[in-house]
């Protein structure tokens, strides 16, 4: 059922059979270490650089969340991947050594939100039977690639955000128990005018208060109807944003908000300044902790927003400010829609 | 309906609406000339910058296709774009000017045909009611991307093929009439080694070959139940190499093939060498000549085949040969399923 702000009801909630999380060194020192599938120490997985360290690592998640469901490459119908690589790279040479029919996505750090509502939508619509969705970001990768060479070693602003190296991979079926995907809510791109890179918070936060006003809207629900209002990788400027956003129209978050970027390192400890971002923070956050709450009935009812900064460094370049994106996810320990109109 | 391998049969087709395309000088002086809605001849159709021209291009495709079909971009439901540009910045950026819930995709050159298939899929599922398709690719913003700045003029080899500066743009809803989206096959990564970034037309034959494959066995159905199959862009050199491919399995498509890439241009008077290629140019032939001509009954059954290569620069810097992928549209001006089996 579509509602008018871009929320899809799912029906038919589909069950998230398995997940799994892949990261590395640092991510592996911080607070969710022991949440995590695979802490892989070395920067380059095996591989001979950083580019294909990254695709090698969305391999490992995919291959540990087949594991865990005892299913084959084979038994999956439809992948649904993106990176933050320019061409995606990370997932188009994944995608063919995974070798399953292929939907390439481009979201940024909301790729994981945006592969989980596709992957969920195709299996709640009985279009497929089983999905699978998948991102990645590689610190070494994406720092070379949007800022400098690692090499120049230059210093990070105090609102600068530090690209997780992290895999995360989920696949959908109907009928397999908790945690349920009950809806999803597609993003418009908002833009307030930032433009500057080194705050992604701040350029994303925007993003992240239009799809949850249009949310709760559509659900006619409120904040306390849920444990867990979940960023992507806002990390500590950009969820104070959004928190103070939400407070102008009296939707108080704040009892129930957190953000991967703030979960996944310990901030102040790990000199990672604004906290974590990246496809793979908010996915291995996700992939690791929060969908095992949910599957415990540790947590009921979380909201996971992944947020996405969309610009590059060409559009940075010739003065453009940056595009940003929400996805929703509402992702639950039960499969009963509540009817509040 | 989802087949073995991966094509998704449409049981209550939708309708393409409405479609647009938008190109440069150099393809409005092309045979197709007469059947594109605009041609415009500055390069930087207003713009500053030719990455912003072509994100202009998407919105003059998109506000086109829905003045044809006398709509509001507020009655779209949701949009499914991507581009070959790094972050796929032309999509995002024309995303934030149509303020319409966006799903990015990246899928090279293949973009208009998965693009189309998920906007088909969500409305022949009642997932939404109208969603848009689109894609474009810009010859100038290509050029310094991936090979090098237009002021150096390098040569081009025989193989090379010439980046199209279009766009398409097309609106998918119930019930409208012809033509029909009958069925779509997504494809997967197909990489027989090429890395030869001046012959994409090799790199992507296989991975049409491989799709089509599994749409004729997936539906029972032969060549000669389709006035055309299009393919997206492998130009001269990729077409001979899938005819080829297919006739070692006694599979003769030469009687009805075509492809965009030998289509949008007077090969040898433009000096385009083996022809178009780019998102822009599938998008810009099927928005054109081939949808009207579904919609009038002069073409009854037609596959739309977008091939997509989806390496990057620094994956060829790095060594790695090139996956391709192509995704199938089955595009008709009936809407009766035939039973085959």
């Amino acid at each position: 059922m579509y509602l008018k702000n871009g929320t899809i009801l799912l029906k038919e909630p589909p069950s998230i059979l398995s997940f799994a999380s892949v990261v590395g060194k640092k991510e592996g020192e911080g607070p969710l270490s022991s949440y995590f599938d695979i802490v892989e120490y070395d920067t380059k997985f095996g591989e001979k650089t950083w580019e294909k360290a990254e695709s090698k690592m969305q391999q490992i998640a995919s291959q540990t969340a087949l594991d865990k469901a005892n299913l084959k490459k084979k038994d999956i119908d439809i992948m649904f991947a993106g990176d933050l690589l320019n061409q995606c790279i990370g997932s188009g040479y994944s995608a063919r050594e995974l070798n399953i029919p292929f939907y390439g996505l481009y979201g940024a750090c909301s790729t994981m939100a945006e592969s989980l509502s596709l992957a969920s939508i195709f299996v709640s619509f009985n279009i497929v039977n089983r999905a699978l969705a998948l991102t990645s970001s590689h610190f070494c990768s994406a720092e070379r690639q949007f800022r400098q060479p690692l090499e120049y070693g230059g210093q990070r602003t105090p609102t600068a955000q530090w690209t997780a190296t992290g895999s995360g991979a989920i696949i959908v079926e109907k009928n397999c128990g908790a945690p349920y995907v009950k809806a999803v809510t597609i993003g418009k791109i908002t833009d307030l005018g930032i433009k500057d890179i080194s705050n992604m918070g701040a350029a994303m936060a925007p993003s992240a208060y239009n799809t949850l006003k249009s949310f709760f809207e559509d659900t006619n629900s409120k904040p306390n109807d849920y444990d867990l209002i979940l960023t992507g990788d806002l990390g500590v400027v950009g969820s104070d944003l959004l928190i103070q956003l939400l407070l102008k129209d009296n939707i108080d978050i704040s009892a129930v908000h957190n953000d991967c970027g703030k979960m996944l390192y310990n901030l102040k400890e790990q000199q990672v300044n604004a906290g974590g971002s990246g496809c793979g923070c908010g996915a291995s956050v996700l992939c690791s902790l929060i969908l095992k709450q949910i599957k415990d009935g540790i947590l009921k009812n979380v909201l996971f927003l992944g947020t996405g900064a969309l610009m590059s460094t060409t559009s940075t370049q010739q003065g453009e400010s940056i595009p940003a994106i929400a996805h929703l996810v509402h992702i639950s320990n039960d499969n009963v829609h509540i009817e509040r109109r």
